[in-house]
């Protein structure tokens, strides 16, 4: 018998993956991109007005109230969000491992425990929660992304599942990646292409691209993704949600295959509300995550940071870092959410960035060091063939370990003139684009120099930032104006990012702003977002105009 | 002119270093090892009363009441800690920088502050406080045991100054250290060989070796040493004081030359008292570490986890790690622990050892990564030869980028597998060697194949662990005994650790034991230090006995 080809066990993977949905949740046909361009209104006339209800809840903090008096029960929630979560998948491939029956028996369990003994799990007890395929559940695969990673189901949960469980959370799915989970556009051979819930010839971004899909079509009402350069901030800002990239040990992580630890990845939540956020990262520090994960901080939340109480902050701001031009509608958003932040009687000053290229450099020196022995790893493994475009090393990219730690020394140094500068500077944080762009179709992303530097530069330095959303491309307001029009490209990157604005294609999806709160500034981070809303007159409902 | 060869360099440093004691407090001539072996003791007598009693008080916590109420001067309680390092000094070479003038100038500002404003400038106002060489000091070298590094004074403080310095400490001295720090015996080409103050015929440990016998010699009430592998816990134990190795992340670092950050190296303070280490690191979060080093992380000092209340302890121990069978002195030492606690009513297991030996290879290997490379670049400086036997990589050891990322991927399973270990244990602490001798001459250590796998295990996993002296050398009860003179060495290291054990040689010398935290278990092992004093009936005051 011949060995099956890597499209072969592609295909075997993702027709056991259909079958875990039940047949009376399956869409046949799954209605054509054309026919039903927004997935969300497609799922909002699919579901019941009890299903919706629901659902519709994006405040986990409401949810977990209404579970832990008994008012909501954890089965008929998770069932909700199950069935919205395979409508959401069937229309933008946004899942990779579902697993339904395992999650409702959980959920039954949970019920019965509190009619029994009148106690919680939990903080987040009987609450559903996404999260991204890296993490290792038991009994499923944990492929991110790779042919050849398929069929290996985890034997037992990792640090992540670990620690969800400790709270109290169901899990019912992992969300989709792209291939080596070094681009913003979710794609790999295993699961295909995830799209965008609210335009569904757009991309929903990456690496935590399924995570900000399932969740903008409230198939979650949080999940977890992860971040090493801009991974849960740039697929969050796309599709308008929140999305923390936490500081390092403030939130457990799975260290996967060998690779570079001199920038590390993050794990931190995504959802459409701010509240959500803030309730998930307080909740955490009682699962005590840092006596299963051996890189996570016995840090409590400290509320008391998180809280706007009225009090005028200082926030540094920048528009443009000087290497990619933010595209019309981002610096429209960010100058409106200056003025709205000036006008609330904040203190807002320009920031200079004119280190951020030098951080890049570095950056991407660490994330392209291993000259691509990581993925060839992976390919070699079945012969599926590497995508051209990605953040990946070549070659030329392999560092000698004598390069590695003059890089260890160079980030150090780095990281020291930085604090050096943020702390003298007195600002409480900084607000900044996530990402040069809107929008883009998939595929798009890979030909465009794969510029992160707005987010990677967190990462190098580990400072906490969100993702916020603020407004919606506007035809009339996001009109190429004299300066974007006049623009000279100053690389191939930001020649790419000028030539591809196209506001026919991008009109109404949302536009984000990032704050970054600093080294341990998780706190700061969710208070100076509050200190947005507040000073663009929006509230976490008003917000989800989608 | 010619350029002066190392040797010339190096007197000359040795001459301007000579130049910074006063005159009044130089020895001429310096007393010999034989007419006087025990430094402390020539001090002593060397000193007013009232100099004496002054340094006598080992718990900071004293003095500072002293000297935040004005009973005390800094200016007058510098003084005297200057003369008394001055004295140490002469007898064991245990300083690089000196820098009295500064230090007083500094006190008298102080002094005059609190006068003027009743205020003090920090939890540690006036308290004189002696530092490891690697600590970069506005005004002074930061030569690191290299020739080629004196004559750069550094032109600020970097983060371990600042610090102490926001907390209100006199700086005053720099510590000796051995040539790369890769050794556990101070000795370098710049400022010679360090001896211990007990007996000048033995060596005070390393690489906090000029910390350890300052300290022990009373010439200073607390220093700030560094530990990759041993080198605060080390000397701290052969000098019969106290030594915490922190967590990573709890005390500010100065990361120099460019090398690995596989294992980090910490920071962390030496004190013959107890109360002196818990004193000291709880007022070190007031400085707020964390604005001044990018590595260091917000975490209060957790008085409760620190506190011994009548509660049974669960305590695991292990007095060979089947690698190096330590010497009678030792082994004795950890069985009267063991029967004290047990007898105090704490539960004491015994805990298995046998992944010891592979956290000794992926360390070493971690260690050894650079081929040496980081110790070529200071000898280029002026030629002057590596000293052989130190824990520094050859040109063999070099280890390619992808071995690096190897070496990640296999410590983060491992730190993973015992921090499961750890926790389902159950225990609060280990207790445990921190080496398998007693006591060496000079230029011992560097043929003994150089072993520190009792300490350095705890920096592969970043757990925090504290040296604790609890006997001392007896002729009577430390004769090689059947199970010692029967004992088939293992390997060469254990050879030469049972050849070198020689009770004429190290009788009356300290013997203490490591107490091992887990991570971020700092406070934890002064609760367990606490217990093992109660256990034993030694009081701080007891213990020093020397």
């Amino acid at each position: 018998m011949a060995t099956p080809s890597y499209e072969e066990r592609a295909a075997e993977k993702r027709k056991q993956q259909l079958a875990l949905i039940p047949p009376e949740w399956r869409l046949d046909p799954i209605p054509s991109v054309e026919s039903a361009p927004n997935a969300l209104e497609f799922i909002r006339k699919s579901l019941t007005s009890k299903e919706l209800a629901l659902t519709e809840e994006t405040d986990i903090t409401v949810l977990l109230r209404k579970l832990s008096s008994g008012a909501l029960s954890s089965f008929e929630l998770t069932k909700a969000y199950c069935k919205r979560a395979a409508l959401a998948h069937q229309l933008t491939v946004c899942c990779t491992e579902i697993f339904f029956q395992e999650a409702l028996a959980v959920a039954k369990e949970m019920d019965e425990h509190l009619v029994k003994t009148g106690q919680t799990l939990g903080p987040l007890h009987g609450l559903p929660v996404s999260i991204k395929d890296l993490f290792s559940v038991k009994g499923q695969d944990t492929s991110i992304g790779w042919v050849g990673l398929t069929g290996r189901p985890a034997p037992a949960d990792k640090s992540v599942a670990k620690t969800l469980r400790r709270l109290g959370a169901v899990l019912y799915v992992k969300t989709n990646i792209p291939q080596s989970m070094m681009m913003s556009d979710s794609y790999n051979h295993v699961f295909g292409q995830c799209v965008h819930p609210l335009n569904r010839n757009l991309i929903s971004g990456g690496s935590s691209g399924g995570e900000s899909s399932l969740v903008a079509a409230r198939g979650s009402p949080i999940g977890i993704g992860t971040d090493i350069g801009g991974s849960i901030r740039i697929p969050a800002t796309l599709t308008g949600i929140y999305g923390l990239s936490p500081t390092p040990g403030r939130h457990p992580y799975e260290r996967g295959n060998p690779g570079q630890d001199i920038v590390r990845s993050v794990a931190g939540p995504m959802s459409c509300s701010l509240a959500s956020i803030e309730g998930y990262m307080e909740a955490l520090p009682a699962a005590r995550p840092w006596e299963v994960d051996p890189q996570t901080a016995p840090i409590p939340w400290r509320s008391d940071l998180a809280s706007l109480r009225a009090k005028r902050l200082k926030i540094g701001f920048l528009i443009d870092d000087g290497m990619v031009k933010v595209q019309p509608p981002i610096a429209r958003a960010m100058r409106e959410t200056v003025e709205a932040l000036r006008a609330a009687g904040h203190e807002v000053i320009e920031w200079d960035a004119s280190s951020h290229a030098h951080a890049y450099q570095l950056w991407e020196k660490a994330i392209l060091s291993d000259g691509g022995a990581g993925c060839r790893r992976m390919i070699e493994l079945t012969g599926e063939p590497l995508i051209e475009g990605m953040l990946v090393g070549k070659e030329k990219d392999l560092l000698t370990t004598l390069e590695i730690y003059q890089l260890n020394a160079d980030k150090y140094h780095f990281e020291t003139s930085y604090l050096e500068r943020w702390m003298s500077s007195g600002i409480d944080a900084l607000i900044m684009p996530s990402t040069p762009w809107v929008g883009y179709k998939p595929w798009t992303w890979v030909k465009s120099n794969a510029y992160v530097g707005y987010t990677s530069i967190w990462n190098l330095l580990g400072y906490a930032s969100l993702a916020v959303p603020v407004t919606t491309v506007s035809r009339e307001k996001d009109q190429p104006d004299k300066e974007w029009l006049d623009h000279v490209p100053r690389n191939a990157g930001d020649k790419f990012n000028k030539e591809q604005y196209d506001i026919e294609l991008v009109d109404g999806m949302p536009v984000g702003v990032q704050v970054v709160g600093g080294r341990f500034g998780d706190e700061v981070c969710i208070k100076v977002a509050k200190a947005i809303e507040q000073a663009t007159r929006r509230s976490d409902s008003a917000r989800a105009s989608f």
